[in-house]
């Protein structure tokens, strides 16, 4: 660990994943904080997951702040098997930020928020001054209640279990990143969206069968798989061609040399689900408007901690995750 | 309403409840979101709370911003009614920070949750570029159930119910003043503190006599008493000499012209009880350790949005709170 924080800490590669387990989950030591990295499921069933929103610039193709903040830790909640149904809404404001920008984004949480079927029932407003913000960062944390029948673990992943990825790979991030650089990305957007629908079919469909999910946000696809096989009992190969990219996607991430497999989404999931029934899974995903681009991408297998991708060409080669940041504040 | 956020829109005082009101709560328009301005209360039984703490120097007399933050949110939940029991800690973490401030205040929050007997089971760590944050920025969001016996709302309030401080008045706010200004200030210090021992007892003792709840941060000790009867059917009658100040607390507010009544608190709450076993509650609540000075400080009384205080010449004035910013990043 170096002795400053750098922008490298909040990338989500390997150093943000160092940051996180030896310092934060190490002092707050407590066996709900570990499992699962998008929310806690306590005792008593409830779902609790907590986000902050720094995304730049505030208003995208795709989305805004608002929109984020509210499908971002909704997304959460059904990624630790719950069913999202409060929300906190905690603005830090920068001395400055326009009363009309404000508006459009309390505006598109709401939208956003009743779409999801969740309420905004408390939050928090503070002010900070010009040069100790950047416009506005929003905070959401969010109560679910446990989805019967479900329970997720990365300790229940076993050898010859499926991975899913639910849409194709890396569009938040790759169409921020146009975005910055001022590339001409065609229809490319952010993925920005809510997942209830598709969670709410697969469970209804895999019932004990799905093991786990987690959405593709920051370390995208690989990045994400790789994470959940850290903590699960086998390893898992990955193949690379199974990946499904837009051709727009694609041209930005050939233009800037990103692998799209680790660019982030904000509307995309990796689920793990027992072979057995696996493609009754994926058809059913793939009704759901939106989410037709659902694919396998790899299996569970060998020992713990293996984590390979296959190239077209069959080679096989470690899967590894940027260490540092590929993109700062792309959520 | 400005163009343009202000600090004055974070300060506590009318600018800051217009912005709420008008803009967050408006566009929100959600029933649980309006009533209880601490947290809300679903119909599961459940309190949830968020709070971000923004406060500078981060580490202060009497505490630190870890500490804030785990009080800041578990007190809203007594406040509300509940009885605290998980909390979420978003970071937003400037790059540059050292490794080492970081670790202490973890360490701070740990200690404090441990504490208040609540468990830090989920969170988020974002890093933002110097110059887009100011050190750390911490949002705890929490939940708790119920407290079974008490109702708490505005609107149970009626003329000749006691209005109960907890303790001495603007403790957090003179201090962090004198240490911005480099005053001496002898013993006075942050008065931050768990207040769940002084609730529950209050609690068991008043039950359903306990109207209202509320801790006196922003606004202070009058401020909050002012926006408790916005709320209320009727108004009230404030003592200015029955407040009670220690004399480092005063000696600081003379010297700065600050009435310690609008300064915050970070370990003071108001209680609404009724006329009826008001004495046996404020006998309670003055056994609870740390808690001896708490006092009777005034009483429904009036019309609705009536809020006058009485001087020690026995003459009345209308309670009016400052419109801005008293002082920027108090919590």
């Amino acid at each position: 660990m170096k002795n400053f924080i750098t922008m490298a800490h909040g990338g989500g590669g390997t150093l943000q994943n160092d940051l996180i387990r030896e310092e934060i989950v190490k002092h707050f030591s407590d066996p709900l904080l570990a499992p699962l990295p998008d929310g806690a499921v306590t005792p008593e069933g409830l779902v609790f997951s907590s986000d902050s929103f720094v995304i730049t610039p505030r208003f995208f193709k795709g989305g805004d702040i608002g929109k984020l903040a509210v499908t971002g830790t909704v997304n959460d909640i059904l990624m630790a098997g719950g069913i999202p149904r409060y929300l906190s809404c905690s603005l830090i404001i920068e001395e400055g930020l326009s009363i009309e920008e404000l508006r459009q984004i309390l505006s598109s949480m709401k939208e956003t928020a009743d779409l999801c079927g969740v309420s905004i029932v408390t939050g928090d407003t503070k002010v900070v001054p010009k040069g100790a913000g950047d416009g506005i960062y929003i905070n959401t944390s969010g109560i679910g209640f446990k989805r019967p029948g479900i329970t997720l673990g990365a300790e229940r992943i076993e050898a010859s279990d499926k991975i899913i990825v639910s849409g194709p790979a890396g569009e938040h991030g790759l169409s921020i990143m146009a975005e910055r650089y001022g590339l001409e990305s065609g229809t490319l957007a952010s993925d920005c969206a809510f997942l209830g629908k598709a969670v709410e079919l697969l469970s209804q469909r895999a019932g004990n069968k799905l093991k786990f999910m987690r959405d593709a946000t920051r370390g995208g696809v690989w990045g994400i798989v790789k994470e959940i096989f850290e903590n699960a009992p086998c390893g898992v190969i990955l193949e690379e061609e199974a990946l499904p990219v837009t051709p727009e996607a694609s041209a930005v991430a050939k233009l800037l040399g990103v692998d799209p497999g680790f660019a982030a989404c904000e509307g995309c999931f990796v689920a793990v689900v027992a072979a057995d029934g696996a493609q009754d899974c994926l058809a059913a995903l793939r009704r759901v408007p939106g989410f037709a681009h659902a694919a396998f991408i790899g299996e569970a297998s060998g020992g713990k901690g293996d984590a390979v991708i296959k190239n077209s060409w069959g080679a096989l080669r470690e899967l590894k995750p940027p260490t540092g940041d590929q993109l700062p504040r792309i959520c």
